[in-house]
């Protein structure tokens, strides 16, 4: 994430965000955030977004997730949302979505996903 | 659907609702819905919204869902919600809920999804 | 499934085939097999494979699944396949695959898709 | 895929593998690649795939994917293979396979998904 520029925005119980400014290593060459990009920041506002509801020692892994690219992804930053809808013991799911964010505050969503995290038990390395 | 038993309960512009009453036929020996009839009826939904945004002469078919069972069935019906998220000229995007409703109003979403659907010109037959 | 009138054709470690003639409760107006009928045999077929490698006393449950619908499901009986990627302690991850067959021996991908099953010990009832 | 130093090896009719090296930018610290290259890779070698059997003046875009990670993805590079399922005059249907290969040869699938591609006209720009 830091070597992609992003960096959290907002973190609460269940919801994480995180902000990726366009950058030349995360566009294309027409201004547009590689879909790579977007998912990865998508991936990891949800893993972030359970993380907040687990407790001490564990760790969360993505078991699994599925997105859909909306639209293009042009603006001056992404937001990607992840919001914990169902916590349980082993497995959490989290609802993803991704804005495309222009300086004069327009908002798209670009795209949208489901992910399934599982939590393991921090081990000693 | 009908086989099913299932009805729709609300049809507005990208949104459809479908209940599903607990019959012998879609539920298991515990009274839990079947994960395929609680797919069925999240993919119908989702078509059914869809299909409210579009012209006429035109057909919608399901591309591709996903779909996470959050939690068992158990209830006196079940009733899916499909959202279109984002309606374009051949694709589009629908949320997927399925709740399980008591006779005394609790409602719990046991399942949740996201379906692409593409649009189809009806032709003759 | 026996409702559907489903019945499994094929049972090795890690890979299961269900069959499902063309009925009117599972097929369309025009012959097709219906998009739930489709995806509640891929399931099936998806955790029966998961389950052929789980040990005594304990059972399996679908955490979520994905399935590409890609062609029109016409033909004389359906077969689903599942087949274990990769079985794990927790979760285990299964290909789905749904071919239409007819009479005349020629066979047809008309679904794909991929699952995820969590291993569940069995508690007494 | 430049910049993560990504590399086609290998380009047939429906199918493309892509090689990625462990390199710090693409790694955690225990040399574990990330989620997120291991996802970008995967992406791309399915839109490859489905590329090499667009006519001319066509462009690629993926409309969805959905991926497992199945177990670390530690190795000396990754190696992702995108299979075309069925290629539709609109929609392409893809396999990803992420493989972790280590120099002594030894090859583990570390990932698998399936994805949705939709086909579109270059427009002059």
């Amino acid at each position: 994430m830091a070597h992609l520029g992003a960096r959290l925005t907002r973190i609460a119980p269940g919801v994480v965000h995180i902000a990726l400014p366009a950058r030349p290593e995360v566009t294309q060459q027409h201004g547009y955030f590689h879909a790579g990009a977007t998912s990865s920041i998508a991936d990891s506002a949800g893993g972030y977004a359970a993380f907040t509801l687990f407790p001490e020692n564990t760790e969360v892994l993505t078991v699994e997730y599925k997105i859909n690219l909306l639209a293009p992804a042009l603006g001056d930053h992404l937001e990607a949302v992840g919001t914990v809808l169902r916590a349980g013991r082993t497995l959490t799911v989290c609802q993803l979505e991704v804005f495309a964010a222009q300086e004069n505050g327009t908002r798209k969503l670009v795209a949208n996903g489901q992910q399934t995290l599982i939590r393991v038990n921090r081990t000693a390395q």
